[in-house]
Order: structure tokens, then C-alpha cells, then sequence
């Protein structure tokens, strides 16, 4: 047998309650320890040391006190926004993109580097990654010892815990030992993973899926896919490639996908298969801008607000597919909440989220249905970038307690880290 | 905001350790506290208060002792087979049938009640299950004291917690309370869920899912589901009505399904489904007996062992299906081993298999497809009662600890239970 022993430890609790707390800190500062037990489920005690340790961090600070009914003052604790930098990057087809958040996850600085096809081996690519950080380090003034992590977020199949990009379907990289060649670079701890889970984080620490156990977070883009929370933390599955839900079959024996197989989801949503939806509806709708999925989402979300049949027709067929597909993932794991992001969904927006909960509410089966809430991301920023400084975050809490010095496992860097 | 928060407790945590450690001794009785420790990764220390705990309960004893290289001898201890009994009851649209167990998962004692179609209020039921339960008791002489509780499989959705069924497709049932209906009867801690949730925890216990974190258990009987164990326990989803993966869409617009969506799986896959694809390939084919499913599957099972072109064709064209759908959970949860169980997988065995292996292969990613093993499920008995059995000794192991007499809180009876 070839399986490894589950081994769950009191130190993994104890950090996915230190999660919590400062979740629920940075959600509803300034608070009270006694709000804090409350709305996490934890006891006062356990609340009251973990505070102390975000204390220490200078994560948080004493900011007052309130009255209490007939009891002493209650401390009050806020998140300390100038006391740490977090740095997420964004990793595309065609761009790097990095910002720079304070501990209130409040963007400071942005940078982005656009590449040409053809201009993406991994040391380009390191480069602009390298490029990006000093950039958005140099704009926002912070010191490099504010600075707790760089969560780099990276397309395809990517081994978290090795840092190594396994499989990038777009430009072709196997076993690409990214993090290796970015620490030669780039001074601080630095976590690797995929768009999928990055968003899904994202939407856990700060957006729709924040409170909930199990949640499916769709990224609705030119790839599709999906991050799943489950038993409140991000599923990765046995190899880290969890979550290709955009390669699942839904019209068996449908159109080529570039994975091989036939009649995958992402090849009728992603945005070049809504492209050929258009297409295959109208060859020469006005709304079709060829070689160019960004007009055409545009031009679609526009003529949606004009009222244009062509554009209304389009969305309801994209939402009959994405109703049957979302429909599976509710049948199959039950969630709480069904987040759709990433830019497809967000520039069609409402009108695209009405049609979907009705398509998916026709395919599903009841009971799991209306347990179900389907919502738009109200993440703002990018949240892929967000997502990877919120892993960073999550590492630099990680590590919390371990002997000084010594890095989180998961963090690599080539200088001595921040302490 | 309707989330309630994840709270997850040290004591979540020493209940999964103390499974583990069972779940290994059951395993390979007798063994020693080190080896225990080895198998499981956790340290000697505690796997020396759990063993501890276990012979306090009588569950397992000392079994004397082995030499260690150069150290005193160590202590061995085994499952105590006749330390406590379990009953499984696996409720099936058309019968009842209950299994008892000593500690060691033998069957000691089996009793069956047939139900005809319009037999099948919750009072006929609850009755089956009554005498089923009381006929186990009496043919293997156990004491009542001794039987730690009897878990009962409803298929549909089930809400564990609160013991109701709250849809029972096949009897139109909604909303019956029937662990309070049968403890109206029965006399010792009873644990209601439904068939996934039972393969999948017996699986995980003694079958091919055991010492994996991520699996997925798939039923292929008259319906088709999939019990899934993520982060090494069983996923229930939100509403209790998980793995319902039977009624994924495997082709848009497909078959009409019961269930309303058109082109589920199990319109496919499962036994009826199976009798549709021969039916489509050729009307009159020896191999398909009109009305009797079970027929149907074994003349195709004896078909395929002497090398019948046509049956050979209509498990490949099963294998087509099953492959595609087995490719979508390989693809959204990476999981380490999916197991093919229930009667239709049984029967159809290797040669099944085979074909379902390079299928799965043609449709899911690479890299998650070679992280997974598919293999048949190794469970002889009824897998539904071992699991049921399994979840009431799940219930016992999880009362360890707390005030003496009182019970797990999802067990119920009306009487005391043993002490
Ligand atoms: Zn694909
Ligand atoms: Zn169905």
C-alpha cells in the first residue's frame, strides 16, 4: 500500500484558529475579545492567547477600550495595518502583475510588466516577477523587513509545497523549479500555487465564502476552473491539481478541448467558447470582434445593458452550460455558497448571475439547491493577487511559535528572512 | 451572513486519532504500541493513551508480548472480537437487510425481510428494521448490553444529524423522522445516514480507501453515487446531501432523468441505464431480460466471461460513460484511489475494470490521473451494512470520554444505553 498515514496535530488547529481570529479582526476592527469568541466559535481563553500572539506580531494593537454592561471595560484590539507588507503576483498569458497590500489588505502599489508571446521562458518570466516586487516595494516606501511574504500565483499544475510549476499548459513548462529560480531574486519568503487557489483564499479570508465551511469559487475567465473550500480550507487534492472542474465533460463527445478531451466545460464558457458560441449562433454578429476576447465580452456585457436580443441570447445559452456544470458541483459537494469570479463573470455581472442561478436551479437536484447561495465575487482588486498575499499572510502566521528565525517550510528564500 | 463558523476542536481531532488507531489494530491484530505509532505518525505518547483508552472500553486486550532488538519486550495488543457487537442495517427499495458484527467486522448473524411494491409506509419499515435487528440479536446470542449500536442506511438524503429522512425518491417520502421512529422499537443507540456515506466509511476502514486522505467511493448499483472522503474523513456537504454524482450531467440534453435534469450519469451508468445502451444497440439481444436488472447484469457478466462480441461491446460502451464521469472527479478532487463498489461493479469485476482504467485515462488531466489508482472494491460482505455498522462504531468510539451514560448526541434511544 502505498498510502501515507492522515496525521491531523493540535499545531494545525491551532494555526487554522489563529486564521480565524485575524480573518475576523481584519473583517471588524476594532473589536473585543469577547466579540472575537463569539463570532469564531472559540473559547475566551483561546481567543485571549492567540490575540497575544498577533500582539507580539505587531499584526494587531490595543486600540481602547469599550464599556460593557455592568462589567469591566473590554480591551479592543484592530488589525495594524502599517505592521507588515504583503505582496501578491498575478502570473498570466500575457502579463505580470504585482500589488502591494498592508495588513488591511489595502492595495499600496501596483506594477504590472506585459509580455509577448513567445517571451516566457522561466527566466523572462522570473525577471518580471523580480522587476515587479522591487517595483511595487520601491513605490509603496516600504522597509524590506516589513515586508512578511510574496504569494506568486502561477497558471496550471503547481506543487505548493516543492514550489515547483509541474505542467503550464500555455507555454509549455514542465518541472519548472520556479521558487528556486525566484529566491535567486527575490529577498523574502516566497509561497507558490495556482489561480485557483489563490482566488479561493482570497474569497475565504475576505470575500464571499468568508464564515463559510464548504465553498466553490469559479474563476470565469479565458480558462475556467474552480477553487474549492472544503471543511473550511482550501482543497488541494493528492498532487495539487484539484479543482479542474473547467476540464469536465459536459457534452460527451463535444468540442475538442486543447486537454485532449472532448466536450469540456471550459471549451462552452471560457471566454473563447462563448467566442464560438457567438459564432456558431450568428458567423457575423456585430458582437464578435475576432482574435480579441476582451472586445467581445465587452461588447457583449453593452449590448446586454441595451437590451440587444443577440447579446440577451448569447448569455442565456452561456448560462445554460455553466447551469448544467455549476448544477454538478452542487450535486457533488453540497456547498455553501457558489462564488462566480474572474473577468467573464464580472463584466457580465448581474444579468449573467440572474440567468445562471435559474439555469442552475433547473438542472440540480432540489434539497442541495436550496442549500446552495450562488453570488458574484465582491472582491474589487485582483483577486489572484490578493489571493497569493493572503498565502503569504497565511505562512507568516504559520510560522508563528516556531523557533525564531527558522522559516516556514513552505517559504523559501535565499537571504535571511525578516524577524 | 448565514455562515456559522468552522470550529474545530482539539477533541475533533483525538476522536479521528482514536479511529486511526482502531482502524490500524483491526488491521493487523496483533501489533504493538510502536508499530501502531509507525502506521498511524502519531507519537508512541499518544498512541499510548489511545490504546489505553481501548482497553479501558474492552475493545481491544493484551495479547503478551514480542521481543525488540535489544530492548525490553514489547506489549501487543489485539481487537477484542467479543468485546461488543454492531448491527448494520442497509434499507433498499425492496427489502431490508441487516448484518451483526463482532469487533473484528465478522459477520455473526444475518436476517433479511422482503418489501413488495405499496409496502414501504415509515410504520412497514420501521417494523422491518425492528425485526431484522431483534432476529440478529437473538441468532448470535449476544447480550443486549454488549451491542454498541445499530447504524441504518435510507437511501436519498438523509440528515444525520437530526435523524431525518428528508427524500426518499423511489417511496416519495419527505421529511420522516425515522430515527425516532425507530427508537420507538429498538433498544440500543441508533445512527441513520445514507448508502454513499456507508460504502465510503466502510472503505475507509477495512477497504480500498484505508490510509488515504482523498477518495471517492462510487456506487454502481440501480443508482449510481459517489461517497467521498476528503482530508481523510467522509465529506457530507452542508445539507448532508453530498456525492450526489449520479446525477452530474454527462450529456447535454441527454436522457430524461427521475430526478428532472436531462443526461445524468446514472440515466447511463446505472443498472436501468445499462439495460437502455443494450436496448439502443440492438432491441433483441439474449442479454438483456426485460424487467429484472439483476438478470440483465449477469448474463452480461457471463457474456463477457466467454468472450460474446456483443457483451463485450456494451461494457466497453459503459466504460465510454463511466470513464468520462469518472474523469470529471479525478479531475475536480485529485483524489489518491476511486473505488468501483456495489453490485454491478461486483459482477462485472476485472474485465469492467480494465475497460474503465483506459477510459478514465482518454478523458482526465495527466497529472491527476496518474496520482489516482481505480481499483474494485475489496469489501465481500454487504458494504452498505459494514458501513452502517461502522458509522455505529464510529458513534461509540466518539462517546469515549464524555460523562459515563452520556450518549453521543447523534445516537438515540429511548431506553439507557450499555454501560
Ligand atoms: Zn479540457
Ligand atoms: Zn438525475
Amino acid at each position: 500500500m502505498g498510502a501515507t498515514p492522515v496525521k491531523r496535530t493540535s499545531r494545525d488547529i491551532r494555526t487554522a484558529n489563529r486564521y480565524e481570529v485575524l480573518r475576523q479582526i481584519i473583517a471588524s476592527s476594532p473589536t473585543s475579545r469577547q466579540e472575537l469568541a463569539a463570532a469564531t466559535g472559540l473559547s475566551l481563553a483561546t481567543v485571549a492567547t492567540l490575540v497575544g500572539e498577533l500582539l507580539d506580531l505587531r499584526m494587531i494593537t490595543e486600540v481602547g477600550f469599550e464599556d460593557s454592561a455592568g462589567g469591566r471595560p473590554r480591551g479592543l484590539v484592530a488589525v495594524n495595518a502599517s505592521g507588515g507588507a504583503l505582496i501578491g503576483v498575478d502570473i498570466a498569458e500575457t502579463y505580470v502583475y504585482a500589488e502591494l497590500y498592508d495588513l488591511g489588505l489595502n492595495v499600496l502599489a501596483r506594477a504590472e510588466e506585459r509580455m509577448r508571446p513567445g517571451q516566457s521562458t522561466p527566466e523572462e518570466v522570473v525577471a518580471h516577477v523580480a522587476t515587479t516586487t522591487r517595483s511595487v516595494v520601491a513605490q509603496a516606501g516600504v522597509e524590506s523587513a516589513r515586508v512578511l511574504g510574496v504569494g506568486v500565483s502561477m497558471p496550471g499544475q503547481v506543487d505548493r509545497a516543492t514550489g515547483v510549476s509541474e505542467y503550464a499548459p500555455n507555454w509549455d513548462w514542465q518541472d519548472v523549479p520556479l521558487l528556486d529560480l525566484l529566491a535567486e531574486h527575490i529577498p523574502y519568503p516566497l509561497y507558490l500555487d495556482n489561480p485557483l487557489r489563490a482566488c479561493a483564499v482570497a474569497e475565504l479570508w475576505f470575500g464571499a465564502a468568508r464564515g463559510y465551511g464548504d465553498a466553490v469559487v469559479l474563476i470565469l475567465g479565458t480558462g475556467v476552473g474552480a477553487g474549492l473550500i472544503l471543511g473550511g480550507a482550501v482543497h488541494r487534492g493528492v498532487s495539487s491539481s484539484a479543482g479542474e472542474w473547467g476540464h469536465s465533460t459536459l457534452v460527451l463527445d463535444g468540442r475538442l478541448c486543447h486537454c485532449g478531451n472532448h466536450g469540456c466545460v471550459e471549451t462552452y464558457v471560457g471566454a473563447p467558447g462563448i467566442m464560438q458560441n457567438i459564432r456558431e449562433l450568428s458567423p457575423r454578429s456585430p458582437l464578435l470582434h475576432p482574435g480579441d476576447q476582451s472586445a467581445t465580452i465587452d461588447a457583449l456585457a453593452a449590448g446586454l445593458a441595451a437590451g440587444d436580443p443577440d447579446a440577451v441570447k448569447v448569455v442565456r445559452d452561456l448560462a445554460r452550460y455553466l447551469g448544467a456544470a455549476i448544477a454538478d458541483l452542487v450535486n457533488v459537494l453540497n456547498p455553501e455558497v457558489v462564488v462566480l469570479g474572474s473577468w467573464v463573470a464580472i463584466r457580465l455581472g448581474t444579468p449573467l448571475l440572474r440567468e445562471v442561478r435559474a439555469a442552475v436551479a433547473r438542472h440540480a437536484l432540489k434539497r442541495p439547491m436550496a442549500a446552495t447561495r450562488i453570488v458574484l465575487s465582491p472582491i474589487l482588486t485582483d483577486s489572484v493577487c490578493m489571493g497569493t498575499a493572503t498565502l503569504a499572510l497565511e505562512g507568516a502566521l504559520q510560522s508563528v511559535g516556531q523557533t525564531t528565525g527558522k522559516r516556514a517550510t513552505r517559504a523559501r528564500s535565499r537571504t535571511a528572512p525578516p524577524t
